[in-house]
């Protein structure tokens, strides 16, 4: 299900990136501004309620909105992310989260990143501001 | 140096919350609209720039405030929340987030979560609306 | 240009919103869930720049949004609300402003504000959590 | 009351400034990274429901905000912000704004703003973050 072509510079990221391995993040599409995530909610990322934690849709939508902007190139970073928890996610659960960027203006980049579950039901939507550094992916 | 006083409904929430446990959080001191939480970031935590992913503050952010809105007895949930990350975190970090309640109305409780690192520099910032629900805490 | 057929509630919330009047807003859609509006930014209206104030765009989304979400019938507020300043805005442009409803879930109302001028840029975008009480309109 | 020793760059934006005229703002105190603004709610400030449209709390913050970030001296605007509306304000009441730095790095400034009544109920908070152009204030 994974992309055998994923994007060279989200590549070159999820080599390094433990934490979205540790989520069991699959990249579906990635490329310049573009990026669609999937992974599946284990009994390890609930919280006190029994549901997952909500900084599972918040990593999963992170994630996702990091490896679509930084794909255009430069070193890119979340700066400021709004998240709306939508409706509770249960183990079990399959999230695709999928990047929508909104507007770009200099070094910043504002990007949506809706999350839904295997029934099509939004459970999390992120409206995230980054700052692109003067440095770049090799 | 956890809470060995912890407060019941923390106590409750803690032993169920795979997450929380996952991150290693030590509660420090918990009680109706207070909590103060540790952790240390932990190679497994990186993202591809190899420093702590942003979903690791927020996870933080989101667990201390849980515990401090549910400890006032009702069930709360975040409805939505904006993190601010104010500066990078590295591994072996040691962060410390505490609870700054800010209003409440009705079944709405604003709450803000400061997270600084084992120099006092403050590293994220989360602003959350919290929902309290009809049911309560045993 | 407006809404000769405005929804009950609506056109009892704006004969008493002075501020909505004073914007010079044109409701040119509503009913419970759906708003569209239409206002031209004055001279009176630009901010140390010269360009549009970024609450102009605020306060027009908030009223977009207050207009969709009280057509359902329910008093409703906003409790907070992150808005995305996209593109400078100059006087004379011509802003509308469309509701666009996320999720609801009990009390709780989701909706997103896009905010475009007269050429379709989109120029602002508001992300709101409203409330709504017990009470409703007559 | 205002301030007759008004940071000169606050005194430049504010001579331009028809919103912040129109809303009554009166500079308390004003330099690099510090303001508080002061005004009087009107009733033509006020919403469908007879208290101040959220925009006038949004209005008072942001320009408090872009007074303090401005003073340093680059030209900076907003943009993105995150709103709270923690109590109704009526007409009539006298809201004190002041800004209170979180952090900068790069080009980035986040900024929160208190805002309160004349009871010093807190009303609203803004978190704001603000980009910093390479142009300068003369």
């Amino acid at each position: 299900m994974s992309d055998s072509n994923m994007h060279p510079i989200v590549q070159q990221m999820m080599d390094g990136d433990a934490m979205s391995q540790w989520l069991g993040i699959d990249v579906l599409e990635s490329g310049p501004g573009v990026c669609t995530c999937r992974m599946t909610v284990r009994e390890e990322m609930v919280n006190g309620f029994g549901i997952a934690h909500g900084a599972i849709t918040y990593a999963l939508a992170d994630s996702t909105l990091a490896f679509a902007v930084n794909a255009q190139g430069q070193h890119a970073v979340s700066v400021t992310s709004t998240i709306q928890h939508l409706a509770a996610v249960q183990v079990g659960d399959v999230l695709t989260a999928r990047a929508i960027p909104r507007a770009e203006g200099g070094r910043i980049a504002h990007v949506d990143v809706e999350v839904i579950n295997q029934h099509g039901d939004r459970v999390a939507w992120l409206t995230a501001t980054g700052y692109k550094r003067s440095s770049s992916w090799a």
